[in-house]
């Protein structure tokens, strides 16, 4: 407790580092970590993501953010977040109806390894929700036959103000870019990935028909190009002629849910920067 | 020595095994390892690799592939292979200006690794002659300059007969439909892979700039098709926000001679298969 | 349907592979995948592992039985077992208060990804009933305060004749030999692994201790020596400094519950053939 | 070029990553990277690896480490060390017999991969002086058959005021506590690693008789316990029943080729900060 995060990042300048270790320092923090990275050793970005333990925290917060402000935003030009490390994110949890994503998840969210609180999974099928009852989360069925106007509506309005994060966990509904506009926090998406990319309908009967010998998957923040987002987290798994398409898709699967725990931890701890389509992951 | 080994693959049908093994235990071979494969319970394709031992092996050699034609050819409609583990295949390395995947076969093959001669080293440049000339295998510098057409010809004089395999060890010119035709031998290609693809020039800044966590390579033989032949092998390396698209160029360089020399040693040891545009490596 | 996996093995001689496969051929079945391993090229010990498929399978067992009897087991001095692929494995999982393991055999075996049924969780602890319950299987509380003679005497009564394969899947209590006598199936078990080993208690924090970059985990079967059994699968993860004792432990959870599940699915496949304290893993 | 590296270590309290990074700042240094550990929130270890650039830094040296003395050595009582990234380490590297960490050292050097000079290698057998030799680098063979008393006096006097690090790469000879402490700087070792551990003689041959399925490699920093060093770097490779004893060696080379290269780079980059028998490797 009493542990916030500073994430700062924009157009690298002298005297950086030491202005906001200086201000923190001043502030009475001690500093726990600090990750900091220049994209260039001159004139590039600057990315840096502090982690400080200060007495009183909460009742400090807003006498630092007025200092932030000030220093950082006013003097210097920089985007900068202060958060609590305690102020857990409300994530929604988007499924259709493949269980392995969303079970890693709250599996891990009740071991507490994923420092988050799931508020709701939406879904446009009903099939999942006595695996989500169990674990106390509501579960709302958002079914796609009204037609993707209504449905995101519907979404909007389950969503507004209630979540800091959506997972599409093996949402098989494209999103749009109103959608993506109107609902106004990040949305990490998982799909599958290969070397070579196998583009269109039956990618791993493409993969079984060249042989593959790797599959993989990728977790990214989804933008208007839909999967061509900043990338987050990749993983692949080795696979052989044994391996028919379903074996390759269940191995798929595997990867799938282990690359998308990994990146919503790090969403959920601060750890990711973006920077135009790439990510620094600290 | 006295080690064979029999590839068969075709259409499946009932009994082929059982006619394999009967006419290796007849001709008095014992079978070391065995590995088969049906992409079908029924009515699939069938593969299968037989290792085994016979005295005087060299001398048996005709009388065998006379009854394997009788058989297998003759009476069930497969295609096979007979070869003596002691043939060594004979190799040409074609290489441009890097060295990482030619040094690691260079020393694997050095080090007994490799159960194959490399007979030549052809390159479009004179720079990795010193490096080749240490191990006592001839170096052929084919310029580019005089055209493809002539380069290709040259090409030609030098393999004909004398090689039992192709290999593209990054080497950086486009290999014609005719040049394959003509060469008669298989080709193996390395490149760099990525999930998902980043196609055209400069793939690795492309990488970078979308934030990619993982870089690949795959290991390929080449048809007409240029990069879209049958996948033989692939691995991928974690990379993050700090490596410049250099550093991935390094660790793909990694990547790729790991790569490149599995697959040479799988295919020196008769372990893949081709079908359509699949392998099947035992 | 009407799938049959024939598993051979003993010690090595000319004709088996020859002999198996007439014997199936003559009884009408097809092989569908064979695979064939010799632990020396003259005079090691032979392992095969036969699928095939032969209509009215059920029916025709008993004679295939006395065919295999009296060749393999009569002429050739070879021990074997043929088994019915539709025949799932009867699993007993035994559990402490750790979850990470059972959960991922639960879902797997729901996905349809691990062919057994799982017909009793047995633990020394009530905790994990909870978990147990919605899956429709039965939870077997047995306390470790009555002694372990009578929490062992409780175990066999319940095992005796229900199951084929008994899983520790993290039961924390040691296993007498007296009872892995009396059970009469298979044991598996999981553990952590470290390289170097770090022995006795603590060991996340003694890893942590020393800089180690890499856990693993570690899937065997159960023999009198405990820990020293026959290894059936390993894997293992990249750590850091940054990374607590505790996130070691949940890494190692992560590991161990992935090798664990591909354990039980090799087994239930009958993929493994043990030989003194080795493995062969087709 | 004009790029610094400053170092330091030590008992964590409140403000010193703003006290360097003021100093820094104060002398007209810009940070490139930074990254700051401390093992616990409040009273853990601190470590810092701070790279700046600094126009004209090589003239300017002098005052920045008395300031760096005044500060961070007077008033917080911390370790430093400030290095020129351009000043290379000269590197010693000891052999045997076996090639494969040397040539990967000398090949990633030459390459560029390396930030450092390999100014001699030793040997106590004269077998791979004619790989060393075209790399214009001086071979140095001493006998082990003069007695180790006599060969490490001699290696001290080769080694005196020339080297920065002394690498073993596959070194089979034993180092004296006495050589350790007269030789005065780091000596990294590799050495082969396995889960469970199989200590002595043969232990390839051990790992295959209880059907291991991943090897793995060390790199570690040698104390006067041996095989018991601060831990820099692990990987591992997957094997299988296939690979006889000789094939287990063969993939482990892979491995130690592979962790040793990277974990000499870390070294040479000023990338590991040691504590008690830990590390920290930025």
């Amino acid at each position: 407790k009493d542990i916030g995060r500073l994430i700062v990042q924009g157009t690298d300048q002298h005297g950086i580092v030491a202005s906001i270790s200086a201000l923190l320092s001043e502030a009475g923090a001690n500093i726990v970590s600090l990750d900091q990275h220049s994209s260039d050793p001159e004139g590039g970005q600057f990315f840096q993501r502090t982690v400080f333990s200060l007495p009183h925290l909460p009742a400090r917060l807003e006498e630092l953010r007025e200092k932030l402000d000030a220093r950082l935003t006013g003097e210097l030009g920089l985007s900068w977040q202060l958060v609590e490390a305690r102020q857990r994110k409300r994530v929604a949890v988007f499924v259709s109806k493949s269980d392995h994503c969303l079970l890693d998840l709250l599996w891990r969210q009740r071991r507490g390894e994923l420092p988050m609180d799931i508020v709701m999974v939406v879904s446009n099928h009903p099939d999942l929700a006595k695996d989500v009852r169990p674990f106390g989360i509501p579960y709302f069925h958002v079914p796609a036959s009204g037609g993707k106007v209504e449905a995101e509506r519907r979404h909007l309005e389950l969503l507004a103000g209630n979540v800091d994060l959506v997972v599409l966990a093996r949402y098989m509904q494209i999103i749009t870019e109103d959608f993506l506009e109107a609902v106004g926090v990040p949305v990490i998406n998982i799909h599958h990935s290969f070397l070579p990319a196998f583009i269109g309908a039956g990618p791993y009967q493409k993969a079984k028909d060249r042989g593959v010998k790797l599959i993989g998957a990728t977790a990214h923040y989804v933008t208007k190009d839909l999967d061509e987002g900043p990338i987050i987290e990749q993983d692949a798994i080795r696979v052989s002629h044994r391996d028919s398409a379903q074996d390759l898709a269940r191995s798929g699967a595997d990867v799938e849910r282990r690359v998308l725990s990994r990146a919503v931890a790090a969403h959920c701890e601060d750890r990711i920067l973006r920077e135009g389509n790439t990510t620094v992951v600290f």
